[in-house]
């Protein structure tokens, strides 16, 4: 593989139209979404799936042929769960209310919800997308410092409204961070040098006092808890404790973006955050949390909501409705019942182990990183962990699809191989995978 | 009724917790909320409403006692109705994909969406929440323009993000404009002296020069297209063509956000910017689109996004996924099969027929405003529409809440009844209505 840069901020994966080997059926769609969705939307992958149906880890396509998703933790506790779905239809036959009427399902949802969290973080708040969620958090952290500083790791994906796009450097060079806003390097173990905690909270700890430099006040340091955009990095656990002391030394907040690391994926604990043993200010939730169905939040301490409460109500109309909370307390159900936390431990391991296994033996499979079912492997050069291969991950990532397997690539070098499938991953589909990446990794 | 004033930009007929009359399972439920969801959330009524059932315009107590809904919009094609229902659990049990794979579901909206729209608009985008959409809008309008300064009315609302809470005066004095954003007075004919388009349109053009005035380029004028939360006003049909005429002129855009009047509620036209006869650039599309389902979108001309689109790629996880989709199809198809934008033509004049033969009969009952089942009438004090009433409406509202009917209360004065019922609306559920209406007015 050649070491043509990956364009910093370009999305990995993503289809260019006009390449690829599409039927004339998709070729089609590409047309129709083209002309009805414009040019601000993107296909995964070199040739697009095409998919109408799903069922546990496997996705369908309309010949019917049978896709292993390695990659979608929305459908966190397996696609078209029927337990989920039945108390969404249940639920939307009967009532569908939002929160300014009084109805029990939001609160026995909330209390659920709130009960897997330490007794500290006691109020949740329901938004529809994890954006909303780290927006809300965004208002509530400056009403709650008075500080407008921001602190987010280099390449952050938080959310895509305007003010939180603005701290999501991954969405690249087009879209401008805000002036009130610093990027500390991610807690990368290949780069940062010396003990990892301590790289990671002097980096914050210099973004803190660059902001000070410039008069602004520290609001928030934000962080996905396993650093997903970032290339996904998990460990040592507890590595985070240092900066989280740093931000909080300097009068502002910690918020944990577990947007996509939470509801247990990360095996062991429910939430990233708890990996490190520290304790969030404020916890942004998303995307497994409806298992498909829109629902989303933001967990918090109540000290933090108090001054925005006493100026500012927060309605979402959508939010906390009685079908999204039916829906969410299924996926908590599931959650329980079939174990799924646990599962996510012990397949993860596993697949870590299987991992590390291929990578001894193979010289372009670098770095393996996980946490539970949320696994980053780097493609590298000549087993050089240094000589990141972004065209060999997107020929990887490529060859896995045409192979039937899904999964992408992510990091701001676009060779971290991201693994994250529903929880309901099972060691035969670990086998299964790591059959077909072997092929996909042949020169 | 006195004339105390009613406190800018606090929400009209929010429920004081302590006060009402609430029941002890209520009073539990209202301790639990205050509990886990925080001081940011309200709940509407004096009494707040428990309601556990919706069938049609119908909603339901625990107790199994009924409440005609003559409030939310949301449910527009009627409270959980079956041919949406269906549509949400067939799907959910399917497939709930998102828009980074080829599905034909979100396409086939998609087109039969923008058929309801003129052909220059032939773009859509979609979100989960009418707060997503203009988010959205405000992005792309500041990328076609380069500039930052947006007009709104004096009190607006657009939406709970960072960006558009700064844009939405309506939420009170708590929340802080953007130093970009400028009001201006609503198109109030009882207020706005001479024709109401040109005073309107001069009221733009000021705010179009302040912002020249300091240095700030106008990005856009956002407009709900029936002015809902300053008070609701109507008509004469067309007064908006000038401001748009105005705004066009500076280099900046019209974004008609039709979250609370599209999808044929103002009767007559599927969305309320054509009855009006103006063009925007782009449209916000939310609460009624999915029913309850938290789906809402962007619909734009081409040309303005292609900025955006060069620099920017745009990813909603849940907007647009296949269940949302197969969702709001079925909102469509029930609004064309059930006739419902005539329906809303129909019984919404019937009902503003009512409500100006009353307010002929009752002084309290001041002008009357509608399009479709979008109606706003003020509560003023004796007969004198310049001297509103906010005390007495709260009275009003909440007595019909007593006598279980569902309304609310908005405008700068509080003092404009908000009717807006699903659009299943009878003349027989008017009748039933206005009975409970002139009994509320009883001195």
């Amino acid at each position: 593989m050649t070491d043509r840069p990956h364009l910093p901020g370009a999305m990995p994966n993503a289809f260019q139209p006009g390449k690829g080997n599409l039927g004339p059926d998709e070729l089609a769609l590409v047309a129709r979404r083209q002309k009805v969705l414009g040019p601000a939307y993107r296909l995964f992958y070199e040739t697009p799936v095409h998919l109408v149906r799903g069922e546990g880890v496997w996705l369908y396509d309309p010949q019917g042929q049978a896709y292993l998703d390695t990659y979608n933790n929305v459908a966190s506790v397996g696609h078209c769960h029927p337990h989920v779905v039945a108390a969404t239809a249940r639920q939307a036959a009967l009532f569908a209310s939002h929160t300014r009427y009084l109805h029990d399902g939001v609160l026995a949802y909330a209390e659920k919800l709130l009960s897997t969290f330490p007794a500290e973080l006691s109020h949740v708040m329901f938004t529809c997308t994890g954006s909303e969620a780290n927006d809300l958090a965004f208002r509530i952290a400056q009403a709650h410092t008075g500080g407008t500083g921001f602190i987010v790791t280099e390449n952050a994906y938080h959310g895509v409204t305007a003010a939180i796009a603005a701290m999501s450097p991954s969405l690249g060079t087009g879209v401008a961070l805000g002036p009130h806003v610093r990027t500390v390097a991610a807690p990368d173990p290949l780069r940062l040098t010396g003990d990892l905690g301590a790289a990671f909270a002097g980096a914050v700890q210099g973004a803190i006092d660059d902001l000070l430099r410039h008069g602004i006040k520290p609001a928030a340091l934000i962080v996905d808890t396993v650093f997903s955009s970032d290339g996904v990095f998990t460990d040592p656990a507890g590595f985070l404790a240092p900066a989280v002391a740093a931000i909080h030394a300097a009068g502002g907040l910690f918020i944990a973006d577990e947007v996509q690391p939470g509801f247990g994926r990360t095996g062991g604990t429910m939430w990233g955050f708890q990996r490190h043993a520290v304790l969030p200010d404020m916890v942004s939730l998303g995307k497994p949390m409806g298992n498909g169905y829109p629902v989303a939040g933001l967990v918090l301490q109540p000290r933090v909501i108090d001054a925005f409460g006493s100026r500012a109500r927060y309605f979402n109309t959508f939010g906390g409705n009685a079908v999204a909370a039916a829906t969410a307390m299924a996926v908590l159900d599931v959650i329980e019942m079939e174990g799924l936390m646990e599962n996510s431990a012990k397949v993860g391991a596993y697949f870590r182990d299987a991992l590390l296994d291929l990578s001894a033996r193979n010289p372009a499979l670098g770095p393996v990183r996980a946490a539970g079912l949320f696994v980053g492997a780097e493609i590298v050069q000549n087993g050089d962990a240094m000589r990141p291969d972004a065209v060999r991950t997107a020929q990887v990532v490529n060859r896995l699809r045409e192979a039937r397997v899904l999964i992408s690539a992510t990091g701001p070098r676009a060779n971290v191989l991201k693994i994250r499938p529903p929880m309901v991953f099972s060691t035969d589909n670990v086998d299964y995978f790591m059959d077909r990446l072997e092929t996909a990794l042949a020169p």
